[in-house]
């Protein structure tokens, strides 16, 4: 560490990288943002957070297009881009600004979305973080934080770090609630087990919301099936969860407010699916363990499909 | 039969089934017409047929509302609805037509569809007939025939049947090429083993035509993969296909102009699905063998649920 304060390069400036690197910033770190198509806004006017936990203005220390005008390695890259491996090479975006003494800290949906990074920076310390979060780019400059917001952070692929406790006090002085596991790999399987089928069926099954999905007796058999089929992958890689898991899962979301997943908003939209993130990785995952995930499978076919009109 | 020719009702005033009336009209039988929405239009004026076997016109012997005006019990019930066995109740429809002699003959798409009629009437013979054709409605009164015709004509369950010798003599005098089988559920089966990917890829794909779903590597292997459950279906219950069934579908199928499935046009016209003939019956089928099908019975959650919104 540089100083008291580490530095921080937010790379990817949507709604998630700019609300946390906003929230590390309001607690005294310096951080620079890497940014592309907002640069201009975001350059002159900075950010504007509209939060329930109150609003707040983020400017940046620095704005910069790319890595190479980073300047002197900071202790961490946050990376908070989509995770689209087949458009986005995220080792090349940020391989300028990393040092030998650089933590690559992700905070992206889904599996296994650290391993390219891992790969290529074999001696950096990847972190890795599930954000809980309802956050909105409403305009370029311009963020809504509708609800929660809480992360959960830990080494990849498993183990504990001294850099993540120290994120974990800036996200508290910030006020965002922040837990430290050593087994980031259980967190992600079991974020998944929710996403599989209610990101997936959203898609697939015409533009249904989560009481949709619950509503039709079909759907909601094949939404627990599909979540059985995660836990046994999970299971597989030595995380086993509660016999109550499901079923829980299955009372939660049948609580909440009519959901629209974010699978669906970027289908909506036209944009890049996370197919890979939510389903690409857990198909390999159970692939090398010979897993038999024949509806999982389907579903990975169909998105893939349904993904071909996408704006990349 | 009461005379040389035939008395034949017509039920379901679409594509197919004027399409086919038309035929048996212009060979000499003696067609009535049920016939509801259309009912003022083709009183009035018949139906004109633009065919690539030679336009014609026909003249329903008498167009009616509904089978009570039908008078003396015909020699045949043509069914050709859409079959939407939740929506539409077939024996309630056509019962009032029916003599101890009358013959009930469907040309509709799927399988087991012609089970609730045979339960309905006990005594009456079914007859049933798959349809190879591209045929549509497009005005009150107006058909456009593109391609193909062939019929494969048989009884329900399966066996042999006068009255299907005598259907196929008038479909082939009037031009309409037209085998008999005696085990038409061998021949929904196989019409199946295409129909369940095909249909099912093209709506959960996000508007794709039989192009989109074999050039996309995990889409293929999934078509695939449902097209050998449809065999393991069609196996249990003693219908075994050739080992080249499968490859020659899919040579087929490339060959073909990209096409856009029936499934497909009905979802974009917001109209509903035809899921139980060509998912439904099938997974109650192997659901009564104990099948595991996993794959055909997402696809069923995933089109239940999309169809939810039709306006039905």
């Amino acid at each position: 560490m540089k100083s008291e304060m580490p530095e921080i390069l937010v790379v990817g400036a949507g709604a998630v990288g700019t609300f946390y690197g906003a929230k590390l910033a309001s607690a005294g770190a310096k951080v620079t943002l890497l940014c592309r198509s907002d640069y201009d806004v975001v350059k002159e006017n900075g950010i504007e957070v509209k939060s329930i936990d109150g609003d707040l203005h983020f400017k940046p220390s620095r704005v910069i297009r790319k890595a190479s005008e980073c300047g002197a390695p900071p202790d961490f890259v946050l990376v908070a881009l989509k995770y689209l491996p087949q458009l986005i090479d995220t080792a090349e975006i940020i391989r300028a600004a990393i040092g030998p003494d650089t933590s690559i800290f992700h905070i992206q949906n889904g599996i296994e979305i650290e391993k390219e990074t891992a790969l290529a920076f074999p001696n950096n310390e990847i972190l890795s973080a599930v954000a809980f979060i309802c956050v909105t780019r409403t305009a370029p400059g311009f963020l809504h934080h509708s609800d929660y917001g809480r992360l959960v952070v830990g080494r990849y692929p498993g183990g504990s770090s001294e850099k993540a406790e120290l994120l974990k006090n800036l996200f508290n002085k910030s006020g965002v609630e922040c837990a430290i596991t050593d087994d980031i790999m259980k967190t992600r399987f079991l974020k998944l087990v929710w996403n599989v089928p209610f990101n997936a069926i959203s898609v697939l099954g015409n533009h249904a919301d989560t009481r949709s999905m619950l509503e039709n007796k079909l759907s909601c058999e094949l939404s627990a099936q599909l979540m059985e089929e995660v836990c046994g992958i999970s299971e597989a890689y030595g995380r086993k969860f509660p016999d109550d898991t499901i079923e829980n899962y299955m009372v939660y979301t049948r609580k909440m407010k009519p959901y629209k997943t974010s699978m669906l908003v970027d289908f909506e939209a036209g944009r890049p699916m996370e197919v890979e993130a939510i389903l690409g990785n857990l198909v390999r995952m159970a692939d090398e363990k010979k897993l038999d995930i024949p509806r999982i499978r389907t579903l990975y076919g169909l998105l893939s499909l349904a993904d071909r009109k996408a704006d990349k």
